[in-house]
């Protein structure tokens, strides 16, 4: 295992200082129960965002803490829910007395745990609603999920959400804002390698040098298919007609296209694969208003991607366009 | 070789493709020769900053195009320097009669390739003056460069230079703080695998299992040592100490601090060695003013990282917190 770490159960605490030491004029971040808040959090009547999920998916979700997104992310060990009592002292950090969405991965551990702490918050005072994305259409249910797994389109909602809290929507709006996204939103993946969990020191599974795993998980769960490594082309076809037909996306659609890195995927490859989904969208008379591309949810050092696709309106194009000032996603502050 | 591509000779072009796809707000690609300007190029009146080297390192160049930062990228065949006719199209196509200011990293070619182009644009009409980066403490001389090489300060350099640019500071001026920040910057890095370049199909070099190479160069150019495997904590010394010697950097400095990821590593190690350089900051007495976490300036799927640091003062600030706005790197518009 080669990895810029020291210990390996050190590591999510380690990587948190970091975040502190390197952010901090955006980020709080607090140990025990750990969580990140933005540094002027709580902001009196806004609704607050919370956010969390296991580590290894980095920037997600403490990258995306900070104006206009999240106003808390909880991070669990790696590819581990966090617990309860994380959710529920982020809650009470930056609650501003406009109430909290927790923004909810669909794993049946985040699911579980977000629940439960919306219960423990509530008892408090402290008004919570809830949005699980469920975006991924590559496996109806999964090793670690109940129905479609919450994937890409989470960054998407904690930017637009974030976008509508900011200003100044009461907590229904966002939920409902939220709830849209995720309705409007379709994800798959696909990867070339695994990746190695640190604690665990060997690769989640094995993937032949000639093959490639479609539709995974970013937790390493299996696809649809195990194949032959395929052209740029040929995957972006595999990832990109899955995800049109099940909204499905329509001649004359408005969309955000985001491609993503899982992590050990050079840039340079993401933008061949976004060439690759601009023409398939183009063939479909679809037009991208407005993309991103990066390593934006990803599964450690993985090598793959993945493609989300959200159809636009005017009211979520005007939402992803605010201003947002958090460590991953930054523009217009 | 697993990579998200078609064929091997294709991936540049196609990438750049991609680029212009997705970000038609900020930038224009040309090809053949093959450049990329930012969209309202040429700015009449702007000094113009043009850069550019061998595809592989990005988001460098091409993703630092945009208002703020760089006028025009040259973008090379993988690990290989752009040519002389790219950078005169390019100086041509940004020029806004206030001259070209060239920022160039210290490799042979490109040092050649682009006092070339500086004459013949001279001869054109076109003002040009140029900086070369050559900040990386590692090793003397290398595989393709006497002297030492242009790392990491060269996104700095594009950053800084680019905001006073941006300000209406003529071309000496824009030259002076180019010189400035290289002068002021130092940089080391160190890779725990390889990386392929896709025309070639095998990692440029075999690293064993326990090996790292330390003072690795962008391109795979042996470092200082190759050594057995360590912790987050003594690879920061390895790398921190020969940076802070070197200036020397002093007890009541101001820098940023610049972790990057060559690649292949994921966010959540950058972070932890952010950390452990952080408290060898901290221990000498030197304040980390402003920070930079991220693949900035990658070796394709490198797994690896690289220090920069700059020691800052109130100019070098000012124009690092002016408004910048590309595909990797804004913020304040």
């Amino acid at each position: 295992m080669k990895k810029l770490i020291n210990a390996p159960e050190n590591v999510v605490r380690e990587a948190l200082a970091g975040m502190a030491a390197a952010h901090p004029d955006l980020l709080r971040v607090y140990v025990d129960p750990d969580y990140i808040t933005r540094a002027d959090a709580p902001v009196q009547g806004k609704v607050a965002l919370v956010s969390g999920g296991g580590s290894g998916h980095e920037p997600l979700h403490g990258g995306f803490v900070g104006k206009g997104m999240l106003d808390a992310a909880c991070p669990g060990a790696i590819f581990t829910s966090p617990v309860p009592d994380q959710m529920l002292a982020a809650a009470r950090a930056v609650h501003g007395d406009a109430g909290i969405l927790f923004i909810v991965k669909n794993y049946t551990g985040d699911v579980m745990n977000f629940e439960l702490a919306a219960e423990l918050a509530t008892a408090e005072g402290i008004p919570v609603a809830s949005v699980v994305t469920n975006d991924d259409v590559a496996v109806r249910d999964s090793l670690y999920t109940a129905g479609r797994r919450g994937v890409g389109v989470t960054v998407l909602v904690e930017k637009i959400a974030g976008a509508a809290a900011e200003a100044g929507a009461d907590l229904a709006t966002c939920q409902r804002i939220a709830e849209k996204v995720n309705t409007q939103g379709r994800s798959m993946g696909m990867a070339l390698t695994s990746c190695t969990v640190p604690h665990v020191g060997r690769p989640t599974f094995d993937l032949p040098d000639d093959q490639m795993e479609i539709g995974i998980g970013i937790h390493g769960e299996p696809g649809r298919t195990r194949q032959q490594l395929a052209s740029a082309a040929a995957i972006a076809e595999l990832l990109a007609r899955p995800i049109l037909e099940d909204l499905p996306f329509r001649r004359g659609d408005q969309v955000l296209a985001f491609v993503n890195g899982m992590g050990g995927t050079p840039l340079i490859e993401l933008y061949v694969m976004y060439h690759e989904l601009s023409k398939i969208l183009a063939g479909e008379g679809i037009t991208i208003s407005r993309s991103l591309v990066g390593n934006y949810i990803t599964s450690l050092e993985m090598a793959g991607c993945s493609f989300t696709l959200l159809r636009l309106d005017d009211e979520l194009t005007r939402l992803w366009d605010a201003p947002v000032l958090t460590p991953a996603l930054r523009w217009g502050m």
